[in-house]
């Protein structure tokens, strides 16, 4: 079993809707999780039953999750092949437990597979979440921070954050894809060029009045450039802007030169 | 506004369905999001239409925000009066735009806020994403590292890891509450008291045997002891375990000897 291979088990306790069965597995899948366990689903589990095929239904590509899904009829007997085994809650249990964040979880998770243990972790009923005596079953219990204001999560939402910090925790947190590069980044010889040329133009134009307001003014508008953080390719536009612009200007006074 | 009053925009645009609408306001509240958008929805809005329905009855606490949702024509005008516009995409685009993943989102939103700037994030709609003109509209692009086999991520558990990165980078990331410890650890002195005497009843049952393995065996078990962090009360329920262990075989020991 290798780490990207390994997958932390995702055990729904006695689930009530369909629908989170099936967005629960989507949300495992997105985030590399496959191994889905169902404690007792409370309106029966299976081919024709109405929350199997709610399951199916929203499960959009992770069909083989829901239909790989394996049914026990208590927490133990689905935890039993486990090395460790993890409950969600989301309030405080007087359960002299170790807590930790999904973060927390993904972190230890990471660290257990890389070692080929197994692992597991419970989320509890829609309406009551996980009973005490089932989080008395795991090891740690995984708590998230949220407004408390608003804490009921929903139980799809729980596994995808979950399943969420377990992909980071292996792939790491960077965006998956950067931005590319069409053309270089301006070499700053090129800018100076285009900085010098800019100035000219505009001292020819009149633009630097007053006279002794015009380094503070050239400072500014380098700066507004070098934010930009141009490239080669804008460079050449903005040059050609500059350009026209100068010679637009350039025509209208000889005309109006030759117009008096 | 502060820093925990200040709430990154949720912009939904062109969204299909009510439950999603729904959800994703459900997950704001969890996350201290309460500013929710809606640009061009698919079928309509507002009292009595059956999206609006759908998205008051999946809201759970969050019909609040639902009901305060504005609706706009077009993402120009929803996101007018915002400083700082990033878009959620699943896919890289032709588009020399910087690329952060949620976490990245979070950071930046974090420091944009402390700095009063008001900032806001589009989603696409569930099947389409959002189109490259709408996309051009934002500065900076957010991007979701996923399993690339099932990269479609659901529009509320996109809101709702966008959200939940946001509340980590103003809370930290720690779990809600700690373990707390009904009894203090116990002290070094009294679990040595306790291994001594355990020593002195495992020797006295004739436990250690052979004689030469008495070091190495002793060591293991005071290891397994160390590991299970022993507070007091644990000490004196061990203790008690052993003291009704020993005297139950003194008895026996006595009767049987009594016996024959």
């Amino acid at each position: 079993m290798s780490l990207v291979e390994c997958s932390p088990v995702i055990i729904l306790v006695r689930p009530q809707m369909g629908e989170n069965i099936g967005m629960a597995a989507r949300a495992m899948a997105n985030f590399g999780l496959f191994d889905l366990r169902l404690v007792a689903p409370r309106d029966g589990w299976g081919e024709g039953n109405a929350v199997y095929t709610a399951a199916i239904d929203t499960a959009v590509g992770a069909h083989a999750t829901v239909r790989a899904a394996t049914v026990f009829e208590t927490v133990s007997e689905a935890v039993g092949d486990l090395h460790k085994v993890f409950a969600t809650t989301a309030r405080e249990r007087d359960q002299a437990k170790p807590v930790v964040s999904a973060e927390g979880f993904a972190s230890e998770a990471r660290v257990r597979c890389a070692s080929k243990q197994s692992i597991g972790i419970l989320f509890g009923p829609e309406r009551t979440g996980l009973d005490n005596q089932e989080v008395g079953i795991a090891d740690t219990i995984v708590s998230f921070s949220v407004n408390p204001d608003h804490s009921s999560l929903n139980l799809a939402q729980s596994v995808s954050l979950v399943s969420y910090e377990w992909f980071k925790a292996l792939n790491g947190a960077a965006a998956p894809f950067a931005l590319e590069f069409e053309t270089a980044p301006a070499q700053r010889e090129m800018l100076l060029s285009f900085f010098n040329y800019l100035d000219e133009e505009l001292d020819d134009a009149g633009y630097f009045v007053p006279e002794n307001k015009k380094t503070i003014m050239r400072r500014n508008l380098r700066n507004i450039l070098h934010r930009m953080e141009l490239m080669e390719a804008d460079v050449r536009t903005l040059r050609g802007v500059v350009v026209a612009l100068s010679n637009g200007r350039s025509k209208r006074v000889k005309e109006q030169a030759g117009g008096t």
